[in-house]
């Protein structure tokens, strides 16, 4: 059984790579390497597998859910500069939704509450964008 | 080839478990356990698998999955209060998404004209908390 | 200018009028009559009318918005049962998508702080009916 | 008779107005107001009033509207910091959704080939927010 | 107080004006005039407006509503050619979307059941474009 | 890591098979096979699978990607007849959802460029109907 908590969460962030010049940025980048950077409103369904407790019916309690999501990933997140406010990032890794929703996964991995575990990070940059992780 | 139908029908329902004391179910589901209930618009997606006919283009009759669908599974939770109209769930069985998606499931499975043969269960509470359910 | 803040509530509901026989009530409301009742995922969306404030840039903060709207209207309805909760409706008034837009209305009308004034409240019972009032 | 047409951009921005001290920005706009901004997938929705053509069958080809709606205002903040890219917000004037939704309007008002006429610019900063906007 | 109740159709089309040349319409209306046709999900949202009816407290029965936009006018558009298979559009005039809005509305006008009356037809040929008629 | 990204095109078609007699047709699709054919905005997922460039971030160029989709396969499908402007349909192979999908799979397999590969093609016909192809 997999279950989804889908959250949303608004913030700017400027493609840039630390691993390219100047010129390559802007050629790979377009207008996602812009310099006074742009935003998203990101939408996040988070997806994790287990069995069905069959005295609560649940796999896991889908409040839990939420606040984990939020307190380990999503409220450093949330109306901020992921390139500026997060540490992971300001070594210069280019804020693409496949890194964020990495991201977004090691943040979460070790706190979803036993025997449920994470399953899948998908994550919505734009109406017509998103990617899937599923850890390495 | 997979195909998916998506339906939608409303009820209402409470979270409580048989197996749990009125303490312990009050503080388990906090308001969905209110007593006189609360409801939904449900949404399910009802996928089935299987090869494509070459004479017909089709894995299914789109038409014929969707009165299988009302037939055997969603006439009976309609406009309906699930804990109350529901057999299966009369027991004390807390109609959670977890478990409706199961009850889906098991109404469904055996009356998928075959080749196809069904292959998920995707039923969303609200907009934001969904389950996916594959069988056993 | 106009500013509208959009949330969500789950509520069971029965139509039943206590002006009309059960007859009467089974012809009309059909479906919706259903003795145990069904549900809904309500989304309603108010809007307030106003100048803006040059200063702030806003008609009114949308977080007081959102406050007004849960603390004098949806507070009481979320995971509830309209009919037996609320007890504007346990006089036998029919919990139509019109009649509990009037009661909305009604809550929040004179709550709204000036300059900005309650403008519509527009209520959708499902993606596929809604209703609009701006009072009478 | 109307026609709508709905765009997309994405653009970053913070909330700060210059009519106020650090400490009113910080206690009025919350987390809108931290330092590094945030950013949004605005969508805004252009309506134009006008007869239909009985030759064209149309009030304006929406080809022609859409490129107004890109050359005049979006090709400006799609992508962009608007409180940093766009003159008019430099000021200090705070970018909440009504003054963008000003800003649009002013940028098309005069661009719209007669006899249509602009008739309302709704522009949404989320799923939960959006603002209209039919002139002074 | 306004009802709307919305439907979805599925349509062919092509825009092709009989009051202009070959070349004219081919520059008027681009790929939309190609030879072979295309075609959308059309979604109308009718609105009706009109007192509230103590004893029911509906303003009118969605059932009848339904059942009145599909006999008198989505029965004949849906699944067809809108050029070829109503008879209106057959004499040239272009079927635009401001075209079936008006077709719409006058086949509906005179069977809403009063005191509800026709207040607007919305209808949306894609997810970017809509128009509104509210009768001339 | 999966990468998807989101397109709309709008086409004419009729469901027909060449291997079916008229009556056949007629039974198997309905209203689907009305001589004179029907339309859809379809809306196609692509979604490819690869690992993430460190220096880049990306699994793909969604540009690029984008591209690709349009030049291969949407071209030649938006603004059209699929049955009569398409070469692989006008052989009579019925424009089934699973065909269209399984025809727009061979038209981008071999153009996405390495090391990402193409993993799913998913085509909704209406906000109902979808099919998901991965290759056979």
């Amino acid at each position: 059984m997999l279950v989804t908590r889908t959250e949303s969460f608004s913030a700017a962030h400027r493609l840039h790579s630390a691993y390219l010049s100047e010129q390559e940025n802007k050629e790979l980048y377009g207008k996602c390497n812009h310099h006074n950077g742009h935003g998203h409103n990101y939408k996040v369904s988070i997806t994790v597998e287990g069995p069905v407790d069959e005295t609560t019916g649940m796999v896991i309690n889908l409040v839990e859910l939420k606040e984990c999501i939020w307190k380990y990933a999503l409220d450093g997140l949330d109306h901020r500069n992921i390139d500026k406010d997060i540490h992971y990032f300001e070594r210069g890794i280019p804020s693409t939704a496949e890194n964020v929703a990495r991201y977004i996964w090691d943040q979460l991995v070790s706190h979803i509450p036993a025997p449920a575990r994470l399953y899948e990070v998908e994550l919505h940059e734009t109406d017509k964008n998103y990617v899937i992780y599923r850890g390495s």
